[in-house]
């Protein structure tokens, strides 16, 4: 290594060339699938199938005395079309945020996941996948997302954006003490790019947000969690609470459970207040159910979940996976799940079933 | 090495940093020249004058037993304005597949040249480097390409995504046995942009393809190939076929020999058949002639060939080149090509003559 | 090393891979803070404060005899929204480039700063830093810059494409020689994208450079410069002058001066001349005094200026800024700045001050 150093040294301008080298890590997931989705708008064949495709760059510098400067950049893209996700979303869409680490925990600032829903994560039987068999972007949040207009973690900014992430923001982790950590993320009163109205309690000539509008009140994303000790702890809990730029509101707590080191058991009840945008039908309600349990080298995933949504029936989900892992970084998987979804202007027996199957191969590097 | 290694290990939460940094491979291509080519509508004066531009990541994990995951993610940039390709197409023009490779050959998915335009770069005088002196995206392609309306590999597609390219597919390289190899490559049905009809056999109003348009067939590309023994093979044959999403099609057939090691002779001869979409004038067949020759660090290219196409008189091209390697990884090179391009509406003495003149710089990384 | 360059070697197909992992080097900077600027259109909070924040890639080879080959891409992004700069700026908006270097100088091609702008930076008080406090992109430049329809150096580009690079340019940098140097740079004619005519001295219905227009003259920008010997020069001085595509012409000189190592004294004069596109008011003048001050881990940067414009009051601006090094590679940041604009339409007395504060962390890896 010292030679390369040395070369690098000799580049003159190029000074902090020697540094770089010893602390960026480059990190990236492919996804590639077959999948089908029955009743769906969606009509790709070939796709990213369970998780989506990263490639990050990200580092520390040692500061002494316990102090770090941490940064994470992280690109999302489309495997099946070598597109930045969904063509539009920006470049570093799965995070960019920079900071510093010591004994009084973590400070970052950027974009990146809400403090809840980076908790959450833990507590899905998908970890968080974002693909239809998952639970975390629809269910697990009580229908908290982007496709509710106002509703979500971004009401403010581009609809395509995702409803999963604050811009614009910092986070705060406290350290891990006895178990208990503490995360606080509030986000600035800027608007993303909002360019539709939401007429939310106004009317569409006098919307609640016109075009552009910003913000009243800090978005904010919290949540603490509870771990026991050890490298796979026996169990764990959170409680967390979110308030979106539009004052939606929602709320989620959660725990996990390993009766045996192989089964790791999962369960999370969900809230989500839209009150302050809605005048009827503002409460929408979920929980989620799942398992993970490993067996030889696979891990089979199982989840079912229902939401309510107040003057709607009920969604209702039941989802299984496996996944083998043929090596330390790559897995083959089989995802089936079927997803009862109610149609709003139509009776109960119109309620459409969308089933979804998804096999592909999932890589680490 | 092991020493980063251990410091990455203490990274704690980056868990899979260790991996990352032994099995990424970081490559690219920088290719910027003064170019230009006389009636044309391009009137850029310096630009990438020969190769496109590319920055890549990829990397491989051993299985064991002879079985690899392997990635290959390729960012596509004009060096001269420092724009991803033309502006407008996807981030990994160059490429974004995630596979497996063993005994049986290699499989993959995502987005690539098809297997048949895969194979004939090695058949192009300029290896299929898509430049005006070049023949790989006009000629040898007998016309199949972008700039014809329901041509192309991705006709379905956005018209700017390049026409030698699948998405949404699945990629066959058979092991090479004796010599032999076969590959296959099909892709989905799924529409990928289609912003304008294409109005085929049908009408401007019921045009065959409307905007949006899926594909009725699943489009494919087979090549099989013979290849002599030895790292430099004295000579190599190749057939194969290719029908895109508007079942339009493609055969093409080559063979290189040299009769010395410094000289490679190539021929290559191609038809399309846009019959599925056109009721006169639905084929266009053309021939290549190309050579190259090594002198000292130096490399001479010259390439001529014919393209015919119904109804019209023919496209003639002819092109010389010279590379001077300036080190293994760095040439100045020189291009002169003439093209007669018929103008459709106008008698034959209308002619069009392009000249085609590019100096410039071409470094790899 | 070894070990893994021959894991590489095996990689087959990958044969640069060996070459490519010695030569990139890896760099970047997250610039993220809380900013505020008074009487600003820009709504932003949280947002890059001081710096551009940037991910690059570059490297050389040894061609023998001190011959090399360069080359540098850079992306340019905000760290806030994960965009790259400004939504809407080419990916490699830092700079790409391609070149060698020898006895005889540096010649690159691509896109980067002007060969004078690149000078200038190291006699801006913030270091060329583009942000309201600092001086470069706005005082130093004697208003010349995107902002100005026709002034600034990409006027026929994109208008959002920043007002100190040339695409499509050549770069000459003379060896140094007793502590002169020469910088040539030349853009070429082409059109880069003007998407809305700048009348100029035409008139509306025939405006001097239309929508699409190229240049009549080739754009250049020069520099010389001269230094005092060793690694930190006691003084430094600089004559330079850019003409742009629309032949609007800045002429530029100044000189820094250390006392004593720990402080600089900067001082630049500027003059734009837009009298090829305007009838009146067709000079811009203006001066910047300043300083940089080292107090133990820290710098003290202090700069004031004022740009007298043609037919309008001045401009006047006044900065100081603090960053404390908590590392090599890391400090954290304290900028304000006080900056009274003309309203061009109102008298004196309504003179708008805007107040800039920027409190922030830079990261370098």
């Amino acid at each position: 290594m010292k030679k390369s150093l040395l070369a690098l040294a000799l580049m003159g301008a190029f000074s902090s060339a020697a540094f770089a080298q010893s602390s960026v890590v480059i990190y990236g997931t492919l996804d590639a699938g077959i999948t089908k989705t029955t009743n769906s708008a969606n009509t790709a064949i070939l796709e990213g199938g369970r998780d989506n495709s990263k490639l990050g760059f990200r580092g520390q510098e040692d500061l002494g005395n316990g102090l770090k400067a941490l940064f994470h950049l992280e690109i999302r893209y489309e495997v099946d079309t070598g597109n930045i996700e969904r063509s539009t979303r920006p470049l570093f869409q799965g995070q960019s945020r920079v900071g510093l680490q010591g004994g009084f925990g973590t400070i970052r600032l950027g974009r990146a996941l809400t403090a809840l829903q980076e908790t959450t994560t833990q507590f899905d039987p998908w970890s968080g996948m974002p693909n239809v068999a998952g639970f975390q972007t629809d269910m697990m949040v009580a229908g908290y997302r982007a496709a509710v207009p106002g509703s979500g973690s971004d009401p403010l900014g581009v609809s395509s954006t995702s409803g999963n992430r604050f811009a614009n923001a910092l986070w705060y982790n406290s350290p891990v003490v006895e178990g208990f950590q503490l995360n606080l993320n509030v986000g600035s009163k800027e608007n993303n790019g909002l360019t539709s109205a939401i007429v939310g309690r106004g009317t569409a000539a006098a919307p609640q947000y016109p075009v552009g509008a910003r913000a009243e009140a800090y978005p904010y994303s919290i949540s603490a969690t509870y771990m026991a000790p050890g490298n796979t702890p026996q169990y764990a809990v959170y409680v967390g609470s979110e308030r979106n730029s539009t004052e939606v509101k929602w709320h989620s707590v959660g725990a996990y459970f390993r009766p045996m080191p192989a089964l790791k058991l999962m369960a999370t009840y969900g809230k989500q207040d839209l009150s302050h945008i809605r005048a009827i039908n503002d409460t929408m309600k979920a929980w989620v159910l799942g398992a993970n349990y490993t067996v030889g080298t696979g891990l089979i995933r199982a989840g079912y979940g229902q939401r309510d949504t107040d003057g709607e029936i009920k969604t209702k989900e039941l989802s299984v996976g496996y996944e083998h892992n043929i090596s330390p970084r790559t897995y083959i998987y089989l995802d089936l799940s079927q997803k009862k979804v109610p149609v709003a202007t139509a009776p109960a027996s119109m309620d459409m079933n969308q089933n979804h199957y998804a096999l592909g191969i999932h890589h680490n590097f």
